[in-house]
């Protein structure tokens, strides 16, 4: 086998034991593996969010990591359980959509649903299938237990309509998809949907109540502090920013709120 | 040895490299260690919530785990610190009442005292054992030091009284020993004690000045979005949750706060 | 090679990828490395606060240790990037201070710039240097390569004023350099320098509008609950602290505050 890295995504806070639990379950079926902590702060039942911090994650990781996803609102509530290997890595958790943004761009899919009692705890609480459903699973899986044992294959996952981006003549529609640590406004609205722009220097934001015309910037100094701007972030998508500020604050934004980018009219000089 | 893991529960938080100190010094006694971070957001200077935080943790553990300790009002002013082995894991910290949950249903036990100054920092500040005097007995626990060179055996440790439960005629008398990051209220009731209730569909709670009759179910999901319920959670203790909400603030419930069950009364039809 | 452990020490916060995304780059390079957070909580763009959290941790870790720091407010905008080979570990992150503090103590240094684009990522974000270049540099340390191919070699990294004190006739001036998570509020004034006070029983402290006589205590506890004290804290600084309380809160004290420490004057009998 690999690498046997094993990846946690959770919306489970840290000032409890539940992601301590996991990792002891992974430790006691396979003391080899190396966990990583995404985040265990994803808000809490926010699948959107945390389908975009796994797939921040997972291009800079070996591919045959194993991602353990679990923002998990329904449950014991008869959602399947799945794994899916890309070619990027392999993803373990509820098929709620929480892996649609990092399975599309991973390259080709395969899906498995997590039926097998032998591959899973021996007594499966309803209300905690991270410790007992995903985390042994990820770590068989992380031994090189191979696919078809875990339960039968299905076709596809579940794929919310967060995922996409709709374009219109004249304007790029989005939507804010993260608000990070430093107050960034993040967009799902991606460098090369935008391509057109790069080389305007600037950029015209419809966000609430507010029209914006920001400098496009290459680097967050490129205006002075507490100033606006625009950037592709290092994930490939386009931010809103305050240098050494937070953009969120300052523009009072959150998840889910609606993003225009208007492209410039040429005015003849 | 076997599996050379080392757990640690603080009330640290993560802001400062107090945690990493100690991190430092089991690895340089103990190269071969896992590390793995149980929460360093218990509440400062709680013990009560620190011990229901090992407890829920230690059965996930391989049995040769050692679980490090520190939540330790009383740093340098003589409470002894101690190793206890049980048929479930090593404890390592201050004989504060820290470990009294997990020992509890952890088997048999023997506790030493930690006083070879050889196995603990050649200078042992006399505010942060956690580092000086924990993480080194940990580490050299951890590589195979037999206990007695610890220090001297004792006969127990000491076990405050929160881990008591009072059931009278009708009704089961208990204490909230957690609030959880998701808002859920923990009792210290376990299922065995309300087995009784188990196929009555609801139970009749009384915290503060709320009287409540919620139904016992399976799943949050048993019940609407923002419905509180009752249910037995992960850990088999009773907790009342609210589907997708945080009980705690609905409630203004906290931890310490009594809470009373009582036994439906059968009328005749 | 030797221990092949890497330290993180940024102002990311735990709720993005960030942090990931730089391990899923060392553990691509170099497998085998043992990744310990030191602390993502440094306050934003704090390089001080992130220097202090940096020097209390070094002393703790073997000493081929790679310290990774990331507190970056000038990323992008040709501050340079430095590896600092010391007695005490090395150092890889941005020259602008972040490491005057650890440096200081460590005994001979060597600073290199990294400039060799074989050892970072091949697409170099201008946002996001902790995983581009900091993230690999690290990793290929850690795993032998040798100092001179990562760059050529500087004179010294850049040491601000924050790491000085002045001493006065009878008055010893400093700064509140760090709050910790309990609200001990920690100086830069080191044991050594207030040697002479040490036998005296108590200290006049002077902090923004307060004047208080302080007992100088051995351990927390020498004080009732509540009450304030003065403490030459585990890492040799002098702190202000309160016996189970926050003393920041209680002084309203931040970092970067002003602190006179005076002198008492012998009264004849």
């Amino acid at each position: 086998m690999g690498s046997s890295i094993i990846t946690l995504t959770t919306d489970f806070g840290l000032r409890d034991s539940y992601v301590a639990e996991m990792k002891g379950v992974i430790l006691s079926i396979n003391p080899q593996a190396t966990i990583v902590d995404v985040s265990h702060e994803i808000k809490k039942f926010d699948i959107r969010m945390g389908a975009y911090v796994l797939a921040s994650t997972v291009p800079w990781f070996p591919r045959d990591t194993v991602h353990v996803g679990v923002v998990d609102p329904g449950v014991g509530r008869g959602r399947r359980s799945v794994i899916v290997r890309t070619e990027r890595g392999c993803f373990v958790g509820p098929d709620n959509g929480l892996f649609a943004l990092a399975v599309k761009n991973s390259g080709k899919t395969e899906v498995y649903r997590i039926s097998n009692p032998k591959l899973v705890s021996s007594r499966v609480s309803s209300t905690f299938h991270g410790r007992d459903v995903f985390a042994p699973a990820a770590a068989y899986l992380a031994k090189g237990t191979p696919l078809p044992e875990f339960g039968p294959r299905m076709s596809r996952i579940r794929t919310p309509p967060f995922a996409g981006v709709i374009a219109r003549k004249n304007t790029f529609l989005g939507k804010v998809v993260h608000v990070d640590d430093f107050g960034n406004i993040i967009t799902n609205l991606s460098a090369a949907e935008l391509g057109a722009l790069k080389d305007k220097g600037s950029v015209a934001i419809r966000m609430g109540n507010a029209e914006l015309r920001l400098k496009l910037c290459r680097v967050y100094g490129d205006v002075e502090e507490q100033e606006p701007l625009a950037i592709v972030g290092s994930h490939g998508f386009l931010e809103i920013s305050v240098n050494r500020g937070n953009a969120a604050e300052v523009f009072s934004v959150s998840v889910g709120n609606d993003v225009a980018v208007r492209r410039q009219q040429r005015t003849r000089p």
